[in-house]
């Protein structure tokens, strides 16, 4: 089976921004797309959507066919539809995964799957960011080095204010000494959601290989594994020894 | 220092169906508040709120001054605002703990804070509820029988559709057979709350001793502790080496 | 990559119990055994092993080339000498695979996994048990009907004293109206646990094709990812820039 | 009802090093015994125990009179009896508070509750540890400044091979760049256990107001609350309906 993966970029500071349109000339979307197909190959079908786009890229048959939908979002959050995220919502608590990149802590999908603020710190000046791995055994965190070095990135610091990740990957920490759960899986209905923090804007972390190794793994850990068949769309009434 | 508790009752079924009223002639909050206020004496001040008041009966002085609120709800969800919604949303994650009793497991707000559908399963024929200790070191199971043994309740059945409970207190199972994780703790922003299961409206449970007794520690559990002074309304900068 | 599998039996209730002997006329090991052979096929390489074979069926050979370990034992939990109870400890948290079953919750190498007692409620009266799955995503409850219903079984009831599970998946019941965390998951060091209850061997529960599939789904959950390449072994100095 | 808090020390490093000894005159212990004594006052009674003490400092009546255990030991992890591990052990499965302090990581009681090697990376260049809040309601960060700041310390980094922490309350960062969970909390049994990582022998710590405070509220929170009353001794039979 074919798994759909839809890169979502709000592609508005790489199309209003010289110094990102020459980091990611044809959008952050592109360059993270690439890095899935690159890494799963035929067993994977990627495309990207955008905000600019009709539907705001989503329309009801991309979603349809999105089985682990990509986002990074940052300045334009506001302007994502509520009908949108309350689709997309669905669709995650239905089973299709969500890999939340950076800025999107604060995109409407997240925080309302979250039920948290997900405030945190930051500073962008450019300092290096060292990615620790806590969970070792984690798929997320096969063939990843321990730690990833990333040379100029924002600073994300914490209170990072989630709820208690349901596994906790990698930890951050920043030249300027703060550090942040960087790395984090949630599970929500039948949908897996995991958060990465690097991947400012202003920065090339998306064409670093240990990075899209990161995100390569968590297209595979967040594709849907179709064993879970509960209906949670409704709470059916269950008759005395129904199971018998 | 006094904590202000708040008992919110939806209040139809009680002023709808008589035989509710003759469970709970003056409203289950009532009964609720008075367990509380029975349980913890002067150091809380409990009051309660229903739909019909003014406000729906959470006007910002009201909710100001609780420091727990108590929720109880059912057929008329719906007609919850969803500006009220949201202020309480804030409330939580700012500090104010919540506990949620029996069919708000579909609250607006229950459903708001975990992000999830919060489906279920049921079959209301009166059949006898067992509440068993999974944690008997929680704060919530002190002094609480093993099992609470409720000779009849509706039966609220697994898959329950919720995040993983931060800490799962009790597992109740039913004459029918079902079991249903019914005492779960989720912490979100500054908030602590509390799910209980037991307490359908035709059944006389919140005068059941051992309930009461639950009750009264949930509020004890959830009382805002203040020691959490972050501000998460906002993400703030960081200037480098803020902290030395 | 052929996955290894040993299926341990204490094998003296199947010696000295003739309606034991009935059930599992070549023991439980071999029912166990042949579920997990049948339900795998040339993914795996199953052999059993038993307390009365030299080296107590776990000689070094048997041990290194073991992926995933499977443990049922009972009445001579304390025969299994401690020097094997170690080694099986250090593979484990090098990354091999163990699946308890029923009353290993007493036996050596879980208790020293898990640093409680492990201790529980029982009643041996044949009662039905109904296994119910609390999270219907994970891969060990693939396939398995919501309940698995097992028409006799011993009573295994909470208080189980464990360390809070790392992941729940099923919850039993029974007819005398007990509940029981029965399928529960921990991880340590590289090395993945599942703990099933059902199983007695007063009954023919390993041979109710919805337990094979749970055993089945379990080793396959259970074995080693080879992601995994952190030498536990020591705690090695690491001179300032050691990543650069 | 007065808290009883005894303090163990190795002491070896205080007696066979002068520079450890110029910080630390009368022993680690007494250290952090007047912490806990300055900060919790009548509501305790602290006593220090030693290694070389008859019975290594914690006989019958010593341990019997203890409600939360607090241990430093780094050098002579082995030369700790087995019998009195046990005891240990039994107690805080009996609901005995344990506080781990720094290379406690390694102390057997440690990696007996946790049942992993407990292994992590280390240097020790006397760098500048920060450690950060990631739980800003949790009793043990009350008070606590965000981060502490520490100018000189042992560097301990991840892979740190524990279970899963139950509650994840602090996470450190070095001069060097690496991170450490260094204040994790477990419960086993009725018992509740904290490890926090800050304390080489080395350098001041124990004398750093902030981390005094930690201490101090990590006795308070792992003090026994006297609310669970389960036996964990046996797993005593349960006849059918002995709960009604």
């Amino acid at each position: 089976m074919v798994v759909g993966v839809t890169v979502w970029g709000e592609n508005v500071h790489e199309r209003t921004e010289a110094h990102v349109r020459a980091i990611y000339p044809d959008g952050m979307h592109h360059t993270i797309a690439a890095a899935i197909a690159d890494g799963l190959g035929a067993s994977v079908s990627v495309r990207t959507a955008t905000l600019d786009e009709p539907d705001q890229g989503l329309g009801a048959d991309v979603l349809g066919g999105t089985d682990v939908l990509m986002w990074w979002g940052h300045i334009a959050h506001d302007d994502v539809d509520d009908a949108l995220v309350e689709r997309i919502h669905q669709r995650v608590l239905s089973g299709m995964g969500l890999v939340a990149l950076h800025s999107a802590h604060y995109a409407k999908i997240f925080r309302r799957l979250l039920g948290t603020t997900c405030s945190l710190r930051w500073r962008n000046s450019g300092e290096r960011e060292l990615v620790w791995t806590v969970d070792p055994s984690h798929p997320i965190a096969a063939g990843v080095p321990h730690p990833i070095v990333i040379d100029a990135q924002e600073m994300y610091g914490e209170h990072f204010d989630i709820p208690t990740p349901d596994e906790l990957v990698f930890v951050s920490s920043f030249a300027g000494g703060e550090v942040f759960r960087g790395g984090c899986c949630f599970r929500r209905g039948a949908g897996k959601i995991f958060y990465f923090s690097p991947g400012d804007q202003d920065y090339p972390v998306y064409h670093h290989p240990d990075v899209r190794r990161v995100l390569v793994n968590a297209v595979e850990w967040a594709t849907p594994t179709r064993t879970d068949s509960v209906d949670r769309s409704q709470s059916p009434p269950a008759p005395s020894g129904w199971f018998e």
